[in-house]
């Protein structure tokens, strides 16, 4: 037990040297890493988390992004800190650029149509734009989500792009898709998502398609079904589809390849 | 710089206490992580990788359990130490036990018709047997498959369970479900399967459906679908599947849900 007391100390000074490798990797350039003060950055773990959550934590987002987790209505408590951790380490950041590497990759293999019917499919909260903003305040998904609340964040208008998704969408626009905006957002918030975007950095979508009246209550995979499904009929061919939510990638008329986007925060079914 | 004296001796001291703190946690028994030697295991990250490799290969993998991935022939040269160090520690279990639980949970919840046709079907290698001996003599999805070393090992017939799948499996069967066994193994490889799937303690299976020759050179997911489809007409519901690659759970005949258990050592389409 004559260890214990250097341990605090070195508790200390390693949480220094992590603050310090950390403010340096979370640089956007991809540069970054060649740079570090120290050639190896050795410790990033530097929060109270047991080794035992971190790895549960870590397994319970893994089922989620594979699906294989039933419908839950918030972040366990146990994995409160470890998503917090993960939505605004690195993790996050990382993972939203492989996905978007990899549809570009998927982009790049595709040869189109020369009638303008070839379509990308994407979602908007957590896909194109990023919620991160409302979520810090609220618990990182810990808190039960309360839509008047999250009403009034929407209604700001000043969600930030999720920059790597932002690429894919030039990407695919450039290469000659239909972008198609597929959002769970009622058609009453229409003109501020339209602004939001804008002022976000995306442009020249074909369709905005949002819930109406009809649409209210309908369970997320059916209407986003059925709103593939008048697509198709309406002659389109849905290569792509990007969002953060199965319910975004699955039912019927689903899309050649789907992208599942990180989300440990919440579940739409 | 005078910084880099202390530190070198800091690394080598926490180094040992990792190795301690690892060969503690490393344990099955499920109350090991009460017992360690210091209250909180600061540092697990003791081998030679860098974060930015373990970022970039954990993105890699999660993108693969999250359907992400474009068809791989290899574990990517980079992550192959990645890949290793997650196949034989903690990661590869706990993800599994995960998966496991939350197919049991679903179990739970499910109402079963009383005519004896609902249906679970699992997959074999990977799902309820491990074939980690065969792929860690051959660099855990590093070299290119194949086919006629496999087959040896197939035909040793030593495979043995993946003991959260077996949990699971004990459970779908004591709930009254119909097991089907689905494999992409070869029909010729009925008996060696039998014989192992038994020494390993999967019993009292409805069907094990193998490929004829008549599948050979399908695609796994087709041949899947097909087999599916067969089961609806025989008017089995399927309510549960188990795999460990996307191929095992999508196309057409889907079961209501399905289980994707992890695989980051190869990928069949």
């Amino acid at each position: 037990m004559a260890i214990l007391v250097p341990i605090s100390f070195l508790l200390r000074f390693f949480f220094l040297l992590s603050l310090l490798s950390f403010s340096v990797s979370d640089s956007d350039s991809p540069s970054a890493h060649q740079h570090r003060v120290f050639p190896r950055p050795l410790i990033v773990e530097y929060t109270d988390m047991t080794e035992e959550v971190r790895e549960q934590c870590g397994a319970w987002r893994v089922a989620g992004e594979a699906n294989n987790l039933g419908p839950w209505r918030t972040v366990p408590e146990e994995c409160a800190e470890y998503v917090k951790e993960y939505m605004t380490g690195r993790g996050y950041v990382v993972d939203l650029e492989m996905v978007s590497k990899e549809a570009r990759e998927y982009v790049k293999s595709v040869e189109l149509g020369s009638d303008g019917k070839d379509a990308w499919i994407f979602d908007i909260d957590e896909t194109l734009l990023s919620n991160l903003p409302y979520y810090a305040a609220h618990g990182y998904g810990l808190e039960v989500f309360d839509h008047e609340k999250f009403n009034d964040w929407v209604e700001k208008g000043v969600a930030p792009a999720i920059e790597p998704s932002l690429k894919l969408y030039e990407n695919v626009l450039n290469m000659g898709f239909k972008v198609i905006l597929l959002t769970g957002r009622s058609e009453r918030h229409r003109s501020v998502t339209v602004d939001n975007l804008i002022n976000a950095g995306f442009k020249e979508w074909d369709q905005l398609i949002l819930r109406t009246s009809d649409d209210q209550g309908k369970r997320a995979v059916l209407f986003k079904s059925e709103k593939r499904s008048e697509m198709e009929s309406d002659g389109y061919r849905i290569l792509g589809n990007s969002g953060d939510q199965w319910s975004d990638l699955l039912g019927s008329s689903v899309s050649v390849r789907s992208f599942k986007l990180p989300n440990p925060m919440y579940y739409i079914p």
